[in-house]
This record gives C-alpha cells, structure tokens and sequence, in this order.
C-alpha cells in the first residue's frame, strides 16, 4: 500500500486523485490532505479518507477546521508552511502537487527536499524554478511524474525509447473556448463564455489560461524542464477534439502519441502508478464513431500569450517566472471584471518588459521575482481599471 | 558491424533494407542475399554488397548466375533448400526475411532454428505457422522483430508498457485503391486499377490483397501470433491516410499509437537496429498540413476477405495455412486476367468451406495444408476460367 499526500486536494485533481483512491482502496493510503481555503470540503474529505494531517494555507479557515474536527485524530496546520510540513511528512512515499498557481512551488519543493516522489499537476513549480526541481529532485533520486494530460503523453511515448533519439515534442493544444472568435470580438468576451471550454473541464484559472493559450505557454516551459529538451525542439499543434493528448518524433520519423478519451483520472492513475497502470477501464476510444482528428497551426496574432511562453524560455532566469505571476494576477482581474480579455497578455507583455531577468539560483530568487511581478502586474491592473 | 542475411533482397522491402544499408555502411555488412527468379537484379546486388552466399529459387536463373559470376567469390545456391542454407548461414545475426507468399515458411523458419534474430517483412510464415514459429524463437532465444507497418507501430507502442496492460490491439488499414467503389463496379475492376494503392508502394501480391482487405486479414492472425493477443481483442479501422500506422489500447484508458508519413525505411531501420533508431531524418510529420486524419468502420459486405481472416483464426489450426495459400492462387489468377476481382473472395471462401483443419503440429502439417489449399484453388480458377 502506497502512503500519499495530495497538495490541492479540494480542487479538480484533487478530487479526481480521491476519486481512483476510493475505486482501489487496497492500493493507496491518504497520509496527508492541503488546500487553500476551502475549509467545508476538507473536512468532507478528511472525514472519508482519515489522513494524519491535513493544512489549509489561510489560517482562519484552519482555524474554523480545527473548532469543528476536535473530535478526529487529525493535525491541522496552516499557512504555506503548514503545506509544505505535510508535502515533506515522514512515511509518505509520493506526493501529489495539485495546487493551482505559483502557490505550489515551496511545498512541492519541500516533498522531493524530503525525498518524496512527485506526481506533479501544478505546472508553475517547473515554470518558476524548474532546473532548480530537477536538480533538487535528481539530488535526492525522486522521480517528477507529469500529471498534466499533454505532458503525461510525452512521458507515456518516451517510456521504452531512448532519449538521445528525440528530434521534436509536439504539444497539442485543443485552441480553448474562443478558437474560432475574431479578434474584435475577444475585446469584448465576458468570463462566463471564456469559462466554456470544448474539452476539459478544469478549475477557473486553467480554463482561462486555456482561452488565451497562455496555458501552452506554460506547458512549453514545463516540458522544456520535465524533459531536458530545448524549446526549439518543442512545438505547439492545435488539435480541437483533445483526443491526441501529445506526441513525440524521433529521429527515424516515428512519432508516438498518447490518444485517450479526455479523462483526467488516465493520465493521473498513471502518474500514481506508474509502471503499473490502473484497470480503470473506461469506455473504449472509438475512432471510426469520433470520425475525424483535426490539426491547425496556432494563431499567434489573436494568441500572443503562447509567443510569450517561448520568449521568456529564451530570455531564461526569472522571466518564465515573472511571466506566470503577471498572468496569475491578471487572470484574477479578469475573472471579477476589473480587466478585459485582451489585457490579459498586455499585462503579463508589460510586466515581462519591465524586468531585469538574474538567474534562478535559489528558491528566494524565484519568489522575489515572482513577489515583483505580481505588484508590478497589481499596479497595472489598477492603472486599467481606474 | 551487424552481419546481416536479406530473403527476398529483389524486392520492394529487400532493395530498402539496401537502401538503409547503403547509407550506415559502418553499421551493417550483407553477408547473404536471396530471391526467387529475378538474376539479373540479383547480380546488380552481390557486385556492390559482396555478399559471401546467394540464392536463387529457381534453379535455371541460379544456373544463368554462376555463368555470368565465375569472376566473383560467391557461392551461389539454388532451391528452397539453398535459401534455407543461406537463413542459416553462421555468423550471420539477423536475417531479414521480405520473400513474398508462403515460400518464405521455410528458410525463415531455418534461420530461427539456426539462433538468427529475424526481422519480419513475411507475413505468411506467421499465417501458416504461427504458434510453431513462436515456439521455436522462444526455445532458440530470438526476437521475431515485424518489419510490416502496422505490427512494426504496435510493438513500438508496446515498448516500455506491460503486457498485461494491453486491452485491445488496433491495425489501421488504409481501405486499398477500392476503398470507395461500389460492388457492381468492384466485379468489373481491372488489376492496372486495384494495383493503384494511395499510400504505399508495394509489390503487385500485397497490394492486391490491400484492395481486398485479404491484406488486413492476415495481419489479424499475424498479430494474434507476434503479440499473444486473442482475436477478440484485435481490431481494423479504416484510416485513408495511414498516418497512423496502428494503436494499442491498454486498461487505463490511455492509447498508444505509432505515427508517421508512409516509409517503409522506418519500421525496417527500428527492427534492423532495435532498440537504437537510425537517425534516416525524414522530412518532419506536419500534421497541420495534413489537417485531419480520418477514421471509418471497415465494410465487410463489399470487403468479405477481412472476415474471413478472423474466421481462420477462430477455426485455427490448418485454416489460416489454407486460406492463405488459396488467396496467393487466386490473386496470381485476377493478375492474369484468368477470373475476375470478386471471385478472389469466392476462391478462398470456398476453398476455406472444403478443408478439414487439423492442429499445425509440424513444419510438415503446414506445408501439406498450403500444397492441398492450392491445389483446390488451382482447380476452382480453371473452373471459373474455362
């Protein structure tokens, strides 16, 4: 029985994590649960799966937890240190990073400091530190599984194949809800339409970065660190139906792919897995039903937010991390209103200008840059919405 | 430097494992080469790959050979038995085996029998004799490695995967030149029009067993033999573009597939080399430019050849032998004009309804069922010829 930690475990993975634990109760054991704030769903959780400890990040919601779970063996810690002393807990074999944003990169840093393996959903600890994870983690001989659906491909078709045989990642990318819109029109998009995406259905901030392919962007970085491969050899591939989740060429002109039903709890059990895979047996993939499988390249004009992922690549240091901070805060103003859709990418564009890119030589490093692109990207938020 | 043998070097796979060989000469010496008739071609080959041996199946062009070659120091041998010789030739490691039809049985099975690595281009030996082919390899130690598109993409989508993963195999076909005609038409169809493949070049044999789907049929049971998969859990889907040159599926839900531009230098370099790729880099996939893929159910009324593959293998034993050797005499009969498209199926139908299976306990039991199988298709063409 595998002991596990799911950092983020109210959120969209989370519960799809707690979904296969309840399906193969035999096969893993909760040690640990965190979220943010959500304090009512972590105490439905805490109460089926009888973890050690559990954290929330904001301290009044762990507190309001603690009134009412006095009668449960359970140890309930708060703040990001909270998060990271469950991440690290002794006895835990792998950890599951699923908290959304830069909010992941201390406690999933702690879990593979403390020699834990990582199933990593959260792409920004890659994007924010990501040679300094893979030098932590190649330090302390823990494996970092990809749980994202395109980067678990790539991991999937690279499995069995040798490494120094790659030519090309090829992400696909399924264009998100606003695809087909005229630029004028994604002036004017309100939340709730950019909300509806084809495909997935993710928590609010993917959904967002999803429409503005921001979240391709991040991917790129991701995959650039999950695989040492450098971003020339990486491409983006519009694919509408999500079915072909990623593909890898090698130098013969083979390329493996990963297709699949778009179902998050594949490409998760994998990750909790892996090698083994779980007999989650779901409906068979029907191809000759599904009929046809598009591919279109990416609109760079009406998505600049993915140009941005490859330029902070290049530029290198702090700049992906400065890049994801600036969208984090702009993609929240935009979720309330205070911002348009297409401020979106002019905030994170003059947040990136702005910086003096350093090396990401420690975990300060990247929090300070990450600390000055949010009040940087607040101020423009505030200078728009005046 | 891997000492190889090729069987059936004048073919289409035969002069492309020369093409490979020609341009990684440090990797690969020729220390064999056979064909059936073709001496002149022959010659061509041993004078620039200096081959130790040859062979000729026919003893007259075998004869025309030495003449014309007294001033080499090549041994030149002829018959079956000479390309057995050739299979199992010491010091050889890896015998490619691309003879066409059922006449391949014979020296492939030598070259397993002699400890060879083999490499199948072939797919009648494991048609007629599979589970005893399989049964040798296992006794001697070798890899039986296919070099055919389709099986070539599932064993590359099965390594690095377990086994006992696999849920379904899934062998794309292309549909053949008639994919689109309907039946009062396919009566009437020419051999200068079936012989029209959209995708791949390949000898005039195969690709009339494309337009029949017959082709398909026996890479079902070839399948079934190379990977111990059960018929049941093989599947054909019809994709026009063979892009996508086979998939498995396994129980997690996930999909690996094998994907490429129609070369046949790829899936031979990657059984020639394996595990290494050759670096042959071919010009990229672009998908983008391709634009869609596209996927139909396979219609077994206008292409009945498919299930009757699936029926062989039901039945078992001697039938698959069977209705291989009856549809290699049909088709040789619709290339010379002596019957008509429709009657191949009529041919190996009826041929199928007259044999009595029995289990393929020997080498001998096979070769008996192929000599009875033509035989009776021979009597039925001129039947239907007269």
């Amino acid at each position: 029985m595998k002991s596990i930690v799911i950092l983020g475990s109210t959120g969209s993975i989370g519960t799809n994590t707690l979904d296969i634990v309840t399906k193969f109760p035999e096969q893993f054991r909760i040690a640990g649960l965190t979220a943010g704030s959500n304090d009512r769903k972590l105490e439905e959780q805490l109460r089926i799966f009888k973890p050690d400890t559990v954290a929330l990040t904001d301290p009044a919601a762990a507190e309001r937890l603690r009134e009412r779970c006095r009668d449960l063996p359970v140890e309930i810690l708060s703040g990001i240190e909270g998060q990271s002393q469950v991440a690290a807990r002794p006895g835990v074999e792998l950890v599951i990073s699923a908290i959304v944003g830069g909010a992941g990169l201390v406690p999933t840093l702690a879990a593979i400091r403390a020699g834990k393996h990582v199933a990593l959903a959260n792409k920004e600890p890659m994007v924010m530190a990501g040679k300094l994870m893979q030098e932590e983690a190649r330090r302390r001989q823990v494996n970092i599984l990809p749980v994202d659906s395109e980067h678990n491909a790539i991991f999937q078709s690279m499995v069995g194949h040798r490494r120094e045989d790659v030519r090309r990642l090829i992400l696909t990318a399924s264009g998100g809800p606003l695809w087909d819109m005229p630029l004028d029109k994604m002036r004017y998009v309100k939340p709730e339409q950019a909300l509806r995406h084809p495909n997935w259905k993710m928590g609010p901030k993917i959904t967002i970065d999803s429409a503005t392919l921001m979240n391709k962007g991040l991917e790129v970085v991701e995959a650039r660190w999950l695989f040492d491969v450098p971003p020339e050899q990486i491409e983006v591939l519009v694919h509408r139906e999500s079915i072909i989740h990623s593909l890898v060429e090698y130098s013969d002109g083979s390329v493996i792919a990963q297709l699949g039903l778009p179902d998050m709890r594949t490409p998760i059990s994998y990750a909790m897995n892996y090698p083994a895979r779980m007999p989650l047996d779901p409906p068979p993939l029907d191809l000759a039903r599904i009929g046809k499988l598009t591919f279109h390249r990416p609109d760079h004009d009406r998505f600049p937010c993915l140009g941005l992922g490859y330029e902070s690549l290049r530029v290198g240091g702090t700049m992906p991390a400065t890049r994801n901070a600036a969208n984090e805060i702009a993609v929240a103003a935009y979720l309330s209103e205070s911002i348009g859709f297409l401020d979106i990418a002019n905030i994170v564009r003059t947040t990136m200008d702005a910086h003096q890119p350093v090396d990401v030589s420690s975990l300060d490093v990247a929090l300070e840059a990450d600390r000055w692109a949010r009040e940087k990207a607040a101020a423009l938020v505030r200078a728009l919405s005046r």
